[in-house]
């Protein structure tokens, strides 16, 4: 681990690629909130695999990959701010004031989220926390799993003859419980529902879609580890999909709509590794090119 | 320019990333559909680093920036592909077309565009035209500007005081006119409305809107070149947003909701040239912390 960190911390290679790309210097005393991405450690971007190189602290969550970690300057400390422990110190307000009180003595302190940070995470809560401190930082952004982890499911978010809108919702509310939404609404605005942290209250979610008036017959997935080394794609409809949770294993990112259908002739995945994929004519309500 | 080229492609560079983060192997004969992000050359993705590097074509958008084609190793044949030109050589079957024809040569093909290519581009159109022609393909996700160009202008997609839902759309359907879409649910679905390409029928989208009920001073931002080098950020209501896009020019992202008066609190680039960011207790609406 050590030997392949400080065969990346090479000053030549990270200085090459600042210059070529005009990256930010980390200055000491100052916050990044960076996205690592959905899974894969090849989405991590420019500035985020600086910010690993440069970082003397780095505090990160259960979704980044160990891969992207062993990036890490020799000597950076790295410390686990996952909520999926549930112990007492990663509590949110704990980490706030964990990043605030570091930038105070002078460290470089890399906030490192899965997906991107201002997505239904406490980014938000965590930049605010920062500006109220006088802490200088960053918002480094990142390929959010609802876009990045759906395409490698081979699901495009959009498809002009599918949607022209699109709806992210998350599963859980602030206080843990479902989501304070208007379910009429959401099942008509938009043909194509992307849900962040859909497994617990998912039956509870599409009854609500149904009884709002979606079609059981919708077709729907849920994609557990997107991008990730053990990515495993569950295909149902509105109707059958929160029963396929049940045995599916998280995290997983769910979506619902006619993309969905679009996944056995886009599963590039797939068929990298020998799966055919369909071809000829596209049927469906709304794909009839 | 060929000399910073030749600087980066060195081998060792790029091996030690590929390494380090299992990147695929960019194989001849494959296509690549990549996003380079909105704006900021640093948001490029560790794959589409190594795909710049290793593509013998590459076809690119409007939207990426010079700086990023410039890491292309020497003698890669640069493409542009941007529909902004409106040339007849740029038509969505000719692009496709290309795409496949240059894979059926062996070449290693790179079709780079801005932001995510899988949001409101035409992303699925040509991976669904690359396998209907048996060409192997791999999607690269990308940073989207309706999530890191708003958090550039200091505008978190989500908080969660503010909203458990945010509906994306695109300003302009598959016909060049404006997007069909039942206004009532857009309007009542998500507190938080993102609007790609919406600058030419803001007046009608945002009409629309207030008619569905939407309230007039609800807050509205438009950000041109969203993370780009500049970056402009125009802050209004949804009543007066149109009439600041007459005159802020394009590209741009346009956001509707609370979201957008947290920015006077996060705009963390505006901070670290020296302004002043709002603190102390948040009033309005919805955030009454």
């Amino acid at each position: 681990m050590t030997d392949s960190r400080t065969r990346f911390a090479e000053k030549a290679v990270l200085a090459r690629l600042s210059r070529a790309l005009d990256l930010p210097r980390f200055e000491r005393g100052h916050v990044w909130l960076a996205g690592a991405g959905p899974g894969d450690p090849g989405l991590i971007t420019a500035i985020g695999l600086s910010a690993i190189a440069e970082a003397d602290v780095i505090l990160y969550d259960a979704l980044v990959d160990p891969r992207v970690l062993r990036l890490a300057k020799p000597g950076a400390e790295l410390v686990y701010a996952g909520k999926r422990a549930g112990v007492k110190s990663c509590k949110q307000t704990d980490i706030s004031r964990t990043l605030v009180s570091l930038a105070q003595k002078r460290k470089r302190v890399l906030r490192l989220k899965g997906g991107d940070p201002m997505v239904f995470g406490r980014g938000a809560e965590e930049a605010l926390a920062l500006a109220r401190a006088r802490v200088p930082f960053r918002i480094v952004p990142g390929v959010t799993a609802g876009i990045g982890g759906l395409a490698y499911a081979g699901i495009p978010l959009t498809h002009r003859d599918i949607n022209h809108s699109v709806t992210f919702i998350t599963g859980q509310g602030a206080d843990g419980r479902p989501p304070p939404l208007d379910w009429a609404a959401i099942a008509r605005a938009s043909p194509t529902l992307v849900i962040y942290m859909g497994h617990k209250y998912l039956a509870d979610i599409t009854r609500k879609l149904m009884h709002a008036g979606m079609g059981g017959d919708t077709p729907a997935a849920l994609v557990v580890n997107a991008s990730g080394r053990n990515q495993r794609t569950h295909v149902g409809t509105v109707a059958t999909i929160s029963q396929l949770a049940e045995t599916s294993g998280t995290p997983a990112i769910i979506v619902i709509g006619e993309n969905v259908n679009l996944r056995e002739r886009m599963d590039w995945l797939g068929a990298l590794a020998g799966k055919i994929l369909k071809t000829g004519p596209i049927g469906g309500t709304a794909l009839s090119a």
